[in-house]
């Protein structure tokens, strides 16, 4: 049905996009198809790549993963340039918000695939309906109070939402690896797999989800992302907006250090 | 003190009412006395029934169970007549909103007794304020996603409220028997208690909550589903709209494979 | 740096102030230095001390905590004075939702440590960031539903936030002790610990959190606690009337009795 | 279409009900035929002639009016009872909050039809979607402060929703008869007609509005009135609960005068 | 500074723009240059068109008008196909929501100037920080009551949040045309101009806005447009999914009447 | 009755404070008895001064005014020091929602007596119940989009609040002296009184609130304020965080002209 391949599929450097013939799309964070590690280019292209995903009614399910056995492992602070020039905060701010509302606009079932570290933006995989994750896979978030900054990116409200409040908050102000086990206890991880299993088990529950018609997959996942599409929406702006001047100190306490 | 009994105990086919010389209703979902399978007589009585035990105010604890050994075990979609005509589904939708908030709207402690299978609509026990289950009970939703229809009409809502969004989701789109003891785990189930027991128990509680006075016993009613409440009105309504769009796709989807 | 010390430290009849060099304030509650009993004093007082608390910059991170082993064990209503008189309960009710207020106001992180008792309240220590127990420590709500009134005052919300709605509503329906493991399993504390060390686990935290620069330490608390800020503000007014007049039935219940 | 008359037509002593062959409903307030003074047998059936009203799918069009030039001119307190006795207290509370869920939840456009004085329970035509005032009609709330009592039943709310809180909070201060051409300048009224003119007007708009199909005339209702219906279910009760708690220094102060 | 012109500026059929050396967007809804009659072709374009326009951050300020002195004067339902098929409304509901996100998401200010009939999708404009519109322009929905069908699209959502909930709700339930004047009272227009001058006035706005700093215009649209913003991710939906179902009310009506 | 003064009255440098026998208190902005210019000083002490009003339970009515025919007129920006240093911008994020929240925490009926400039903060005066401006009073935002910073404080929420979004972005975008006449008809001024009225005329209206009960004007507050507060909890603080990110940017931009 969909043998041509749109031509959206070509465009992100840190994106491998693939869908089979039942419209089973996958989205494959990568870098030049090792383990991806966020970066500035990453950061503006997922906003963009995730919008043409969610408009292509061809896509008939979406999975989430990472690539050699990793989500995302770290971040690359320094590609994003100078952090306190506002003009290029308002650049993270308005791409940080964009993507995560853009993955909740993905209007088909999304599966995350977790292999490995989900150490930066796990955000994206709990924006996800379901959660396959290997039981060698750990979650932490390595990019915010573990280097000075305010965890305000989605990060706290995705995870918030998932796991409880409580949970979230002492996971992100005293960064551990979380192991996928926990996560599942947690109600954050849906199922635990073997190691390297994760995206099998993510297409066989795709492939469980395609028997209902189209109309009934697009509506459960416009029904069930809607509390957090809201929360995203009042929380993540704000946070951002946090993150950023927590950013602006940071970079002043490093200078008057020196 | 209550000696004589209300008109409105004898109206309804699937739900029995009988109250004791306390105050305690206990309402029971059944079908000729044995085990009740949803029905669109019953979705419509119920309205009207959990309205009048609502405006009730010799009712002083509501216990809500099923008959013969189960809550809810199955959906009778035939009785619905055709769920394409937009009219038909208009009264779905006004019911199915209507019921939950009627419930929400007894202002007196409500507990849910659960024995065998709530397998439809256990989002009517979820809107109690306590569930008692034994331990051979098993919650699931058979009448939504599994048969090709958006699960809109209050069960993820509610699922969402008290087991967690993440366990919801994954709950709904693979539906399978929830043992008692992992409901209890995911902080939906109160108490487990044994095979043939959840009634009892229920009374004991009920028991309890009747030395406290009755402005207080309304007044905690009030305070708790308040939250509940709200997010049913906000949701549920579209959750039914959406639910309805799908079940014309799957009619439609049939119709094209034949 | 913070070599003298403010004023408003040695105003408080029953809640001890101490700052250390890197600005960790411990407020501790008290009764001449031996546990605390809830009364109107302390009530009227907290709302003062939390507000000053939050508006002296030079504390950067503040723990709660109990004396000589307790958290807050018990109330003495008494004290309150008539709480028929509307006068009274409106004094109870501004106090009861102002003080919340001021706790979510304190914008850096509040860690809260739990020896023995945290029977009454603990809705103070709900809206810490990060809650350390002992494993000693036990939580109920003993000045509620135990004594015929309804617990509208911050008790349903701050738990229902943490620890999901229907372990929230059984357990204030139901008062029994619950104990910290129980109470990490819900993801309420955040960590147990041997007795007797909770506070020194908690000054820990703190270190640790005083390595991120003061926006970031300021800004994490501001994200984090909007939620359930928003939420206090809109359900605890309202839980506080809800109470007030469940204690009026409440006296009126025992004057018919007698 | 509607010949048969419903038997719940003819239940309420203070609601005169009658329906046209085309299914609009003319609902009537009155008093032995001529206008209708607030009292509290009204105010309890008002609640179940709302519901029924709303559960009975063969009215298409709803207009509230009321008897004899008149709306709703005064109340007469002295039937409600002793309002410092917490359980009649709440039965106001549960009754005031229901019955404007209640007119929210009729789904077919409602429609007020205003001649004389709305000086009581204006907020029950202000739930209206459209409301037709003759030139000689005002409002007024002669019910709350005017009298001492706090305007929480709805009436705010109403206001605040559709004439903009600034308007209302000084009308609700400072209560004085508000000619139906200012209510149309703020926006509350949709047409002013010649005195006498209102209900004929409202009868030409129910036959406009039939000309829509059932579903699109219902859902018109459900979409218009959902903000509203979630302002008053948010506002509503805790109005409630401040107003009763007012009465009861208002009955403190008046025997403290004597 | 902008010399060069993306690629998006000539994708569109439906939406001409262009761009002067400061960055002010001019985006103009036509036919082959004429008047814009709303089709299904435009309504799926402008999906991919606001959103582009929204990330492109040469753009900087947007000015939305029409072409040949009108805005949107009606709409050509047959376009859309048969809309009682539930994946053709699947895809009228989702682009319906995505486009209005997708002009709040433009974080730069937006002004919408209006000649002649703003007749369809007025929501479109109304999504504008400021409205200017000559003293000819008016105001209407024809696309839904007048035609039998809900008004779910966004339409009620924004008149209702600019011009109040009385004045849109009785605008929408009795269409008429509303002079630019009536609009600037309501307090919907900002400005009205003489006749063939709005976006002459809609130019020199945007240059008094140029004289602020790329961040300050970026977050003055940001701040000013979440509280609307957060209310059509709420409302539209739901509405859309109402409209959808009126839709086949009407058909259905329509094919009884032959 | 408050025969005595409480220390506080004395406290403040641009706060003068009085109260009458009848506990009618007056809080009249001035900078050494004249005209108040916006400080950092003073939006330091208002925090205080505003929180230790709303505890004072003596205060039955508040009074806002300015002093010598002046509102507030205008701002000292070089006052608050280097903005772009983080520290103090998250000192004035902090302030600034603070004293909105402490205006809203005064439970007692507010009147805000405008004389001259409303020029800078009119949202104090807006957080007022009731407005009473002289003929001759004008409000304006004159120290935000004029000067090149997002009007991100509250003065957005306020006056979209009071006057309608539509009227509020165009009032802010493109500032304006508004005469107080205007803003009546906008709905944000209850009554215009003759030139130097305004003070007289809101004792008036204090003295006719002061006929109803203590609770009754406590609780009046309580509800009206309550919508606001939630708007302005939600908003402003973001609205703060865009407007430093702002500010910043105009820091950098008038550099790099230099």
């Amino acid at each position: 049905m969909q043998s041509h391949q749109p031509d959206y599929f070509t465009t992100y450097t840190h994106l491998k996009l693939s869908r089979d013939e039942k419209g089973v799309l996958v989205a494959e964070f990568h870098n030049n198809g090792g383990p991806y590690i966020m970066n500035a280019a990453g950061h503006t292209e997922f906003v963009d790549a995730f919008n043409r995903i969610g408009q292509d009614r061809d896509n008939k399910i979406v999975i989430m993963t990472g690539a050699s056995g990793s989500f995302i492992g770290d971040v690359d602070w320094a590609t994003f340039g100078d952090v306190t020039d506002p003009i290029i905060w308002s650049r993270i701010h308005d791409e940080g918000l964009q993507v995560l509302e853009n993955i909740c606009n993905i209007r088909v079932p999304v599966i995350a695939a977790i292999e490995g570290k989900a150490h930066i933006h796990s955000d994206y995989a709990l924006i996800a309906s379901v959660i396959v994750a290997a039981e060698t896979a750990t979650f932490e978030d390595v990019g915010h109070f573990a280097v000075g900054v305010t965890p305000g990116d989605g990060i706290f409200t995705t995870w918030s939402y998932r796991a409880g409040p409580g949970r979230a908050e002492a996971f992100l102000l005293n960064p551990h690896p979380l192991p996928a086990q926990k996560a599942h206890e947690w109600g954050v991880v849906a199922e635990v797999v073997p190691h390297g299993k994760a995206l099998t088990r993510a297409r066989e529950l795709a492939n469980l989800y395609l028997k209902a018609p189209e109309v009934t997959r697009r509506n459960v996942r416009i029904h069930f992302i809607q509390p957090l599409k809201e929360r995203i929406i009042k929380e993540v702006g704000y946070g951002l907006s946090l993150e950023g001047a927590s950013s602006l100190d940071l970079a002043k306490s490093k200078r008057s250090k020196k």
